[in-house]
């Protein structure tokens, strides 16, 4: 299971129904959340996930439709008993937010609650089978983007066939990694012969609210699923670079570059009651495109 | 116009959709909110109460449930190009916050936000025709209640009735204030013969989140409409007073000690998906009880 819900779709203020920015991808081990805009936990209920398998919230950057809900959503699961610890990773500033608001309160969490401020681009925690990297956005504030991809499984060994060939149970781990065997008489067992791939890890690449830059593309090259901001039409090109936002075709000049399986656009500025004209201008660029359609859940 | 509408109705956490707590005080001349859970942006909008004529924010106290949906809705208002300054009142850690938010996103507002801190009990402010108070409640962290009072008008002059009398229009000052006129002769002029009394001053008093304390009634004593909190069924009064809360029959002896003319219960626990039973036991000892139904408007 790799699957991403999209639970806020819309830029700056809730409009036509749209709530601010939040998206749930899940795996069998465990859940990740990136941005919670206000209103995050009351979708989240409505879409019936569960946050007793939430482990890890990743926040792009501190304006307030992509993070607004957290304070919110920490406190409602300490009422509803969470006792598993929970890691929180966003822009420095946020943990003196969460801090300050908890002592006004006078709450205690009831779990604990590990707060990772960014500060590079790279790898920021590992889980047993997926391993998260930041990378910046071109935003007027800090911002991050966020890589999730699948630790590649080893190979796997068929141990009949190795049997056959005489290879010992010591060289499996080396067998695993892809090595070949060679016997004392000199004979090489090609690696193929005896093991088989691991399914292809997957990997979903979330670009925040951002100019356009190709940089970003580079470093998510490959992901299967990418999300990238669309604030604007591409009619209002201008105004999404005055804006530090990207368009339509922008966006998905992006998932063409980044030789990506599918795309997703979102953060509509509240303007666009319609968002037919995103999708279509998006195609035109880049085939498999979808809007970010709130409730919507992508497998990966 | 005196008008209350209810816009979140919940305590603690959202359920069986009921949002946290929010009301909003309409006259003619403005609106008050008082608290703003999470989500309240969106209920005002859900409802079209319009953002413009909101000039004063109170908030009670600094758990989540009661304020948390407050730095949304600033800033969504400078989004929407609010140029009126606006006063919130509240405990004083709530200006730090919102400060330290705006901070984060580097956000200036587009208008001009005063914070005032409470600190004891009185008039915290006047408008042209309202005056507010605010009182303690008793809770497990600072909290308070606020009392919204009409002004009360002048007597109003019955102009042909006062020349027949011959009173100088110079007396007419003295006359609004209810002063009988006397003659050079000798002769009184009883005021009431001359002015009739402007209609009475009406009153809403918010009770939040609070134990039964008996001094709260005392302090609001004779309010049009007062809200009380009922986080619990009377079944419940020991959890109820552990948790510094109040029950139906709490609520409803307030509003019976109180003299008042209707009582609204709310503040629900996220325990009860029914609310018959609240209104019921509140019923028992106070008549004029109704449920806070998110959307619905009292007329004072």
């Amino acid at each position: 299971l790799l699957a991403l819900t999209i639970l806020g779709s819309n830029s700056a203020i809730p409009a036509f129904g749209r709530n601010p920015t939040a998206q749930l991808l899940q795996t069998e081990e465990c859940s990740f959340l990136i941005d919670c805009g206000e209103g995050t936990q009351t979708q989240l209920a409505r879409y019936k996930l569960r946050n007793s398998k939430l482990s890890y919230i990743f926040i792009s950057h501190l304006h307030g439709d992509h993070y607004f809900g957290l304070i919110g959503l920490l406190t409602s699961m300490s009422l509803l008993n969470r006792t598993q610890e929970l890691h929180v990773y966003g822009p420095e500033p946020l943990g003196k937010i969460i801090e300050i608001q908890l002592e006004a309160g006078e709450v205690s969490l009831n779990y604990p609650l590990h707060f990772h401020p960014l500060k590079q681009e790279g790898i920021i925690c590992q889980t047993g089978k997926m391993e998260i990297q930041c990378f910046k956005m071109q935003h007027r504030i800090e911002c991050w983007g966020f890589l999730f991809k699948e630790i590649k499984n080893p190979r796997s060994v068929d141990t009949a066939k190795a049997k056959t060939y005489e290879i010992p149970l010591a060289f499996y781990e080396q067998l695993k990694r892809g090595e070949n065997y060679i016997h004392k008489d000199g004979r090489i067992i090609q690696n193929a012969e005896v093991t088989t791939a691991a399914p292809k890890a997957r990997s979903y690449a979330y670009c925040a609210d951002t100019l356009y830059d190709e940089n970003i593309a580079n470093k998510i090259k490959g992901a299967d699923l990418i999300y990238h901001e669309s604030t604007y039409l591409k009619e209002e090109q201008q105004k999404a670079f005055q804006r530090y936002h990207s368009t339509t075709i922008q966006a998905a000049n992006i998932a063409k570059i980044a030789e990506t399986k599918q795309l997703i656009i979102g953060h509509f500025s509240s303007k666009y009651e319609k968002l037919e004209a995103f999708l279509a201008e998006a195609k035109e660029v880049f085939e498999n495109t979808t809007l970010a359609v709130e409730g919507s859940c992508y497998k990966i």
